[in-house]
């Protein structure tokens, strides 16, 4: 087995060629890669069917079963994400700035990789084959570390990748799974700052918080949300309970579901009946403050932990508010800075809202399920990123540059 | 004394404030902030004085006592560098995107302030007011921590700042000091991810170094540059000569001076000599390659700890390369990633070595001195960083925001 140091060395290595490939390049090895998944799926389900005895063995959900099965149907829409990023921009290489400083120093600032990524993530084996192409074709060298549910598919998947990379004349090593699934392996990737420029945790609050916890190279933290729907005074009875709906119902294990409902005073005999008795068609169990409870029958009274709590469930919590600012400083407390709606006929409040909440997507009469790369039309995305620096929301493969100042002069001296 | 959480709890509740504050607002504070140090320049000083009495008691060396030292002329710059940031443009609220997606949804996505910032710098007084101003004007309550040596400075020019800004009507809380100046404290705030937003370390090496081991904030690392300049074998021998000398001699205790010099083979002979006289005039010590000391008579033999060492003195470290690439590959392994620059006739080599160089600014025959935000047209700047994520090189008031999409609908679900 490869070391993590060596694993870091040959990423650094393999980033420095890719990083200076062009887009055609990268976009046959693209090619290559969905070709081969493809080629390769016998054997790939050969080795998802270990972890899947692994699994039941060891007691997996159903649910989290179905996550982890591959067929040859779910390889191809994995080939197809793959060809789909071969159509977007290249974002290396792009000048976003230029001057001719008075001194006669012509200054431009031009995008390039961040050089290597390491992934941490859980259990979905498509994950590998995503990040990966996301990576390459924003010229970045990737080290895969997965969950060790996922172990033989992963390994399965990134030879597949490895190999057809190679193919393409583009070292194998841009891709590179890290096989060792202990914990301490991923506390060690979290701290190779010679070799790992930036950190992508995909996963729960759990891994999310023990990444921030431990790592000292830079991170893009991603993916927990806690996200609210703040239903004004105002608010049309039917586009409140058809937001709602969808934003709690319509899949409830991702992070842009709706986890908590705010209503307004005013609302909460004539709006909130309505989405109480839609919710009930998939029988979400609500968790409502003492004016809610008494409002709503089936209701169980909340606790403190509710109002931070991201269910993704069909669970959700509901609180009562007097006005546009309670809802923003509830918000403000309690929020994991994801994405946040307000439902509301009143453009002041409109206004207020969207100006003074705090998070990477903020909606006015939206569904928050819209936070997704696709849904935003960046073409792709590699995760949602809930911190400030760097990268805000779905994170595109622009977000997976950095840029560098070029400076041409002819002698300038300081 | 306030602890530490208070600060953060503070600087969350004044960042609310700053962040919805309009240019007026905030240049209003900027102006009574300069007004406000001119006003106290007498306490200032005078308390500047315990600063200088104590570390002369410690003894500290003339440069660094030199550094601390305030007088009415320092003070006044430090306002006028204040005002200065009045004129700028105001980074929040610019609108970087948009589109009306196929749904009708309407995205914008707006820069805004990142929050709370801490900062964590060492002697120099005049950073205190710098890094304050240039929060404020972002909208960035700032929390800033200090080095003991210039705890007395520092509280007289933040307690004026914060008597200025609430004249302005805006909260004294946007800029608070840390005044414990106990090491842990340091840490403690490293880890305040409830409080801080971002985390800028101003200093040196081993400050930097304690901040990337032990933060869990994001960290915007900057300021510490092993620049290299390679000089071709094609370069003309009086710019290689008046660079080196600049970037080398100029000013030898800042980040972007030249540490390292590169020589081709074929320019060993003819260009070499000229440099190293030229250095000869400020006494400057070579520690060279064995090829090197074969032709410069007082060169030292470097050790390979030269190669990675930032003198930040009139010393540099000089090596034989036969080739672009080679000095490419030796860049790639022992620079921090700042500035680094080729003398060259060669449009090939220039070309290889800004594509293929990963440092924050790459130089065409100039010196490596210029990487600094003034320079570059921007303003001001807060640090220089050496990282990829969110900002890389001069860090200026745009780098001190983030953004968010806020999207406008009118019933949309998914």
């Amino acid at each position: 087995m490869t070391t993590l140091i060596e694993l870091g060395k040959n990423a650094k290595q393999a980033a420095a060629i890719l990083g200076a490939a062009g887009s055609a390049a990268k976009n046959k090895a693209l090619a290559a890669i969905a070709k081969g998944l493809r080629a390769d799926c016998a054997y790939i389900i050969e080795q998802n069917k270990k972890d899947l005895e692994n699994a039941k063995m060891n007691g997996m959900s159903e649910s989290m079963l179905d996550r982890l099965a591959l067929n040859e149907q779910r390889i191809d829409s994995i080939a197809a994400a793959v060809e789909k990023i071969i159509s977007l921009d290249d974002p290396v290489g792009k000048v976003s700035d230029g001057t001719l400083l008075p001194n006669g120093l012509q200054l431009t600032r031009v995008s390039v990789p961040l050089g290597v990524i390491a992934v941490i993530f859980e259990a979905r084996p498509n994950v590998t084959a995503d990040a990966a192409a996301l990576c390459l074709k924003s010229g970045n060298a990737v080290i895969l570390r997965g969950g060790k549910e996922a172990i033989f598919s992963n390994t399965a998947i990134v030879t597949s990748m490895r190999k057809s990379v190679e193919s393409a004349n583009l070292p194998a090593d841009c891709i590179q799974l890290v096989e060792d699934t202990a914990r301490e392996t991923a506390t060690q990737l979290m701290r190779m700052n010679d070799y790992v420029d930036v950190l992508l945790p995909r996963g729960g609050a759990g891994l999310i918080r023990s990444v921030v916890e431990n790592a000292s190279v830079p991170v893009i933290q991603t993916g927990v949300g806690n996200c609210h729907i703040y239903v004004d005074a105002s608010a049309d009875v039917q586009m409140a309970t058809d937001i709602v709906f969808n934003a709690k119902c319509s899949r409830v294990s991702v992070c842009n579901a709706c986890e908590s409902l705010l209503v307004h005073r005013d609302a909460v005999q004539t709006v909130l009946p309505a989405i109480a008795e839609k919710l009930a068609e998939k029988n979400v169990e609500i968790y409502g403050d003492e004016t809610v409870c008494s409002v709503i029958v089936n209701a169980k009274p909340a606790t403190q932990e509710d109002w931070g709590t991201e269910y993704l469930d069909y669970k959700i919590s509901v609180k009562t508010v007097d006005s546009t600012d309670e809802a923003i400083a509830h918000i403000a407390k309690y929020s994991t800075g994801h994405s946040e709606a307000i439902i509301t006929n009143s453009l002041a409040d409109a206004e207020k809202f969207t100006r003074l909440v705090d998070s990477a997507a903020v909606y006015v009469n939206a569904s928050t399920r819209f936070t997704d790369g696709g849904e935003f039309g960046f073409g792709a995305e590699i995760g949602i990123s809930t911190q400030k620096l760097h990268a805000r929301g779905p994170v595109g493969l622009p977000e997976l540059t950095s840029y560098k100042f070029v400076i041409r002069g002819n002698g300038q001296v300081r």
